[in-house]
């Protein structure tokens, strides 16, 4: 079935005669802009070249891949209308550490696959502050953006092999990336970014043939980047903005994308606020940083046994432990907290861990897992010293909802109809556990949808739908960005939030049954 | 003196700072938005990617080098506000048998100089048809685009040289030819344009990268072709309109361009109509081709000796007669009427020619130049045959004005404020000698005006005016294409002007005083 709004259509041109001998072109035209309804459309010179007996021979009817960028329509590729070939596209999600592609047919509209791998940047720079400085030097530039292109038409040629396509048959692809990748995708200097006024070099980046930036997939096909807002707003935002509809929501919601940073939009189709958590001091080494990254045998998920008053772990794919990601390390102050292993400023009580609290150097230590059980030959450990990161962390979260949420949109947690999940990380919080240490507002847990990766979604939908391409610019100019002051009463509310959950516990009510 | 309206402006782009982080290369789309009084401009990938660093080391100006295409503005290229490089274009006239180029400084508008070549697609096929032809065979169109390419890369090459200029100081190209070059020189398909409907692929092709259609100059420049409006009229003559102004008169003006056909356009700021001769029987031999082209020795005028009433010539550098032109023969068609030596049927005369009359197979002929000064060994005659040929095409293109100027516009050739004679035939007619024969009207020979290579002169006035990318797109949608009808009417009109100068002989005052 082929959606009547996407970008495939096939369509009748009218056919010329003694009385009507407009050019094959200009009547080819003339039929889009009537379909698209619009004022005009590019048609490129190769699809031009050959349009006289392609259209003798198709008997005036054609399938056509269409695209758009910030002004008009583009004609793609014409292509026979009985034909079978396939017409694909490339959804990208540009990460600093993982580039995630899905394979889109875009008659169906369906994924046929996905396929990723590390960012081949990393072995450069593991952040994005180190990229940046090796950009400067020579040929530094243009070799991180090799690296990263080379990976993905790497990865399109494989993917494609591997469901029996030709690169050629993808004609479309959209990518979404942090503001810093996608100037490194594109080729682009980025070293203005990370220099007062921080200053990107462009902010929404036109539609691309796709071989003008080195991706080898049609030689007709057009890529497009997400645009950004600035240098801590990135096109991987604006991507999520679009795949969670936030721009479409009669009443307010909220996304909340945590990754090594955390960003924040809040709004409706009238209104969106954004901001960024990289200006939280607790955020910035990032709360997905104290533990290891998700891998078989690392502990995801942690509760309390309600016989025993034991806490119980669950490692991935059932491996013997031998660390710990953010979601469970969340799961484990939830447990720690409700428990009483922990008192509400977050330090360990000696009382109830009894045997489970060592110190070494000073430092209180809880074995979460002892040496005969881990699957590294040593305890598996929290610190007083990770958990008061993790206290910092969580304050710093809460703090930053609290004040673009209530002193910046002036609304109560409780006005908020969705509270979007976005990011990797984010994937596998558990909300209630995240409420219990005070993390995330307690407001209903049906409130609560995790997005998975709304960055690859978003890139995802701007394939299927040519209305997203109106949203996103919509989108990117209608966000107001607000820069987080640090300053003494965000200090306030900050020391506040550092409690579990809260010095004000009457903000989380769900906990006082416990 | 930069001209304030050409493509070559110097701009400040407003400075960023912490309370504007908008990207460089928004700022700079702002003020080139502003600059233009435009709502959008293009902007390559390849002039933003070394933006930050360009913008800073240029204190935040510019020189930028702008074009445009059917719906926008765009940038060429950006360009150290200061440095002396200089700034290029070139206008093409895309002639079947000729190319002819002129190099513009974009900055000044001055032309630096010309060249040309003989269109190198004449060995494969001397006229357009023979080269549709040759188009079909497998390869044969890519060989005849890569033809006229390879010989305007060269040239460029070579005039670039001979100034002291690279060829990549070239950032825009304009060319204009009939409809059939314009499609050979794109690499577009035309063999639809010589079959009935007669349609071409494209009306209006799009400003192209000028790499993208081959062409060797700055790798950021652009090339624009002029638009046709059909089979038979070609952008060579939107490129003429253009040159005479006659979209912008007040009072309705003529241009006729005579070449192998003769294309006419009347009108004047409020109307335009047009026909192509080429559906007039007796001009479809071409009046052109009835002499030699203009080369050392050729005769190029012919008058009467007002004392002896002999004719006398003059030959092209003054060397030996070895033939005669077109203009040449208009001239002698008048001296032979004039002097009485032909009658008012176009007969030669015995009785006034005498000796210089011979008869060879039955056929007479007139001896102009005797074998003793010929400079070919054999006298220089012009046979009746040759004659009826002229009298025949000067009676189309009299008939042609007639109809379009009376029959069809519903004017007077009086009405006429201008009588533009455009094409390198039309350069050399004396219109003195044109109106003896009834060839042209008899309207004051000041109303005449000879504008040479107006194809190319459009080509070159687009160089230096942006505002003529909108006129052209107006002329080309506001002329009346009249197809003239060859019926009964037009054979009675036809028969009348066949004689000389015309069996209404009230329609040539002028020539009553002889």
């Amino acid at each position: 079935m082929m959606p009547k709004m996407g970008f495939v259509r096939t369509v009748s041109i009218e056919t010329p005669s003694l009385t009507n001998n407009t050019a094959d072109a200009q009547r080819l035209e003339k039929c889009l802009i009537d379909e698209l309804k619009t004022d005009h459309i590019r048609i490129p010179l190769s699809v031009i070249k050959k349009l006289p007996s392609n259209l003798r021979s198709w008997n005036f009817r054609a399938k056509t891949v269409l695209f758009k960028d910030r002004y008009s329509w583009i004609l793609v590729d014409l292509l026979n209308p009985v034909s079978n070939s396939p017409v694909l596209g490339m959804a990208i999600d540009i990460g600093t550490t993982r580039v995630v592609l899905s394979l889109i047919n875009l008659e169906t509209g369906q994924e046929i696959g996905q396929t990723s791998f590390d960012n081949p940047q990393s072995d450069i720079g593991p952040d994005v502050l180190a990229r940046i400085h090796y950009s400067r030097q020579d040929g530094g530039l243009e070799e991180l953006n090799h690296l990263v292109i080379a990976g993905v038409n790497k990865n399109i040629s494989d993917i494609c092999k591997g469901y029996g396509y030709k690169k050629e048959d993808i004609l479309l692809i959209t990518g979404a990336g942090n503001t810093i990748m996608t100037h490194l995708f594109l080729g682009i200097e980025p070293n203005q970014i990370i220099k007062e006024p921080y200053i990107p070099c462009v902010n929404i980046p036109d539609t691309q043939f796709a071989e003008n930036i080195g991706l080898e997939i049609n030689k007709n096909g057009r890529a497009f980047l997400f645009p950004n807002i600035g240098s801590y707003f990135g096109g991987d935002l604006i991507s999520g903005i679009l795949y969670s509809n936030l721009d479409q929501k009669e009443a307010p919601c909220i996304m909340v994308d945590v990754g090594t940073n955390a960003e924040i939009v809040v709004g409706s189709r009238d209104w969106l606020m954004a901001c960024a958590g990289a200006a939280g001091p607790a955020l910035e080494g990032g709360i997905s940083k104290m533990g290891m990254t998700a891998k078989p045998g690392v502990i995801d998920k942690v509760w309390i046994d309600s016989k025993t008053n034991h806490l119980k772990i669950h490692t991935i794919e059932e491996k013997s432990p031998i660390g710990i990601c953010g979601s469970g390390m969340i799961d484990l102050a939830a447990s720690l907290f409700l428990s009483k292993r922990i008192d509400i400023r977050g330090k360990f009580s000696e009382e109830t861990c009894k045997e489970q609290l060592l110190e070494k150097d000073g430092i209180k230590h809880f074995i979460l897992v002892s040496k005969d059980d881990s699957g590294i030959g040593d305890p598996i450990c929290l610190s007083q010293i990770d958990l008061n990161l993790l206290t910092s962390s969580k304050a710093a979260m809460y703090t930053i909802l609290e004040v673009i949420v209530k002193n910046t949109a002036g609304l109560e947690f409780e006005d908020l109809k969705k509270f979007y999940v976005a990011g990797t990380f984010g994937s596998f919080i558990n909300p209630v556990s995240a409420i219990s240490i005070g993390m995330l507002p307690d407001i209903p847990i049906e409130t609560f949808e995790v997005l998975g990766n709304s960055s690859l979604g978003g890139a995802q939908v701007l394939l299927k739908n040519p209305d997203a391409f109106e949203r996103i610019i919509k989108i990117r100019q209608s966000i107001t960005y607000i820069e987080l002051n640090v300053n003494q009463e965000f200090m306030n509310m900050f020391s506040g939030a550092k409690f579990y959950p809260h010095t004000d516990t009457s903000r989380f009510p769900s906990l006082n049954s416990v």
